[in-house]
């Protein structure tokens, strides 16, 4: 029987509970230790969630060898910080997404990592989930041909209030980063390779952050993905992929539990993927795999994947003449 | 009581048939005469609709001084010849969309119409219809406050057959023209005004046209489009509008006859504008009260929406790569 791999979590936000609350379908995990510099949140967080540790700060946490693996649960904007923390004190990573500002950033953080062969991984579930595992490996074997062209949109309603992630430009605001994050993603999924052209337009916010944006990516062979990112107005967050033999709808696309395959020739399957909880165990199970196969890097959803999207978002970002304090 | 309104008709295909049999929906006119040069074609439609003249020749149709105006009818890459040859013979004119293959022709009708002052008007039949001139006036009012971002699909599932239209160059291929005419219009006509920017992707066919492509629009003060063209693969042909107040989701929105306004205070309204026929009656009305009033172009679409469009094909098939034999 395996020893319980240990997990520290950095950051008590919504995200963080989500993530603990999946622990429960984790084989093998125990939520050891949790770092908060906010004391209301990491009482809070400390009461349900019963950690064997509590830290007032990361520091701290990281330097508990008892800790196996951290989740960074931070905004976007703390990410590097925390997460080269952790890698400086040979703690292996699990990060949100995303993962990074830009590339620059997890450039640094793929060579911290490099060094001291210790595991790091965006925290992208999406890719861990059955149904688009399921679904990757259906296109892979060609059930609806070649896929040609990809829709995905995400948009979301917030309120522009003074402190919102979504908004402040200072926590990582904008709706690129935040959902663009998902729509890049599983299009480079699909098509199972990077694009080799990106562009669109985007409304910009007075602090100069991406409201909303359409922008197109362009693989090779003229393969194309139409994606949509909002914080301010909602969408349906489907995503379809048409190809030469049908078409594939993949309702809530950044955490689906069942897909849809409409072929041309009038048939219609529908495939089912249940899950419990939030999805959030997927990437957990294929983290901690990593960690007993001694592996640094997944070899599902790489750091080279990670780092394609970020390139393709400071391209779009550029375009827009969006920039973070990060940036500069 | 009025004279009725003599209509002659060049080019006796599908789009010929439809036109003439929303004639019977409109008051004061007359199917008068039809020309084609294919014999069979021109038997054919003779029978059914049971003009007063046939012709061989186009040259003869509109030396027919009976004829009040013409309907052009013809593919794409006919229309710049054919409406110039009902013009100089001080012939009105409603040609088919587009009315030309590039602005360069149209901006060439546009001057031979004006000199003779002669009436002049694209075919764009979505713009008249009971539905969309409703939609267009609640927008103006703002019943969802600004729009924000409009998404239109129209993709059609169309063989790559030798000689079909959608395909072969020479005859103005290409899912742009043919229905990125409608996408492209469409937003324009809600956003009320042109575009400042476009941009977009497009996957070649082997005869160097469009065969599916995805483009964006800017609008002044971050108003985007986000629109798509396909002839090899179906979409829903499905317009939304997203705007301060709610979403605006109009289906068949190239001949829509309803359309519903989701409040994002959880209200819902649906309008029905339902009508006989096909639809292009409404053109046709548009057209005659125009030579009852004898005006050269409508005020409801001018042939500067007409060239505006026209222009942001041209930016985007220059964008692609795409010419055309008329564009040499």
């Amino acid at each position: 029987m395996n020893k319980a791999i240990k997990w520290g979590v950095i950051g008590c936000g919504n995200i963080a509970q989500k993530f603990v609350k999946d622990l429960q379908y984790v084989n093998n995990s125990q939520l050891y230790a949790i770092a908060s510099t906010n004391k209301e949140r990491r009482e809070f967080f400390s009461d349900i969630y019963n950690p064997k540790k509590v830290y007032k700060t990361y520091e701290s946490l990281v330097q508990d060898e008892n800790v196996d693996i951290v989740y960074v649960a931070t905004t976007h904007n703390f990410h590097y910080k925390n997460t080269l923390l952790c890698l400086e004190a040979n703690k292996p990573v699990l990060c949100e997404k995303p993962i990074c500002i830009n590339a620059k950033e997890l450039k640094h953080l793929i060579g911290a990592a490099k060094k001291r062969k210790v595991f790091l991984m965006e925290a992208l579930w999406t890719r861990f989930l059955p149904a688009v595992k399921h679904l990757i490996t259906e296109i892979e074997n060609g059930i609806i041909g070649k896929p040609k062209l990809i829709k995905a949109d995400f948009g979301i309603m917030k309120p522009p209030t003074k402190g919102s992630r979504f908004y402040e430009k200072k926590l990582g605001a904008g709706a690129l980063l935040d959902l663009g994050v998902y729509t890049i993603n599983f299009s480079n999924f699909i098509f199972g390779k990077s694009p080799i052209s990106v562009s669109g337009f985007a409304k910009l916010t007075t602090q100069n952050v991406d409201e909303y944006s359409a922008y197109n990516l362009k693989y090779e062979s003229g393969q194309i993905a139409q994606l949509l990112s909002s914080v301010s107005f909602k969408t349906p967050h489907t995503a379809k992929i048409y190809g030469e033999k049908g078409e594939i709808v993949v309702h809530d696309f950044y955490h689906p539990k069942r897909y849809t395959v409409f072929f041309f020739n009038g048939k219609k399957i529908t495939i089912d993927k249940p899950f419990p909880g939030f999805g959030y165990q997927y990437e957990a199970v294929e983290a901690q795999e990593c960690l007993l196969k001694q592996k640094t890097e997944s070899t599902i959803f790489s750091l080279n994947d990670s780092l394609k999207v970020l390139t393709i978002m400071d391209t779009l970002r550029k375009e827009w003449g969006i920039t973070y304090p990060n940036d500069l």
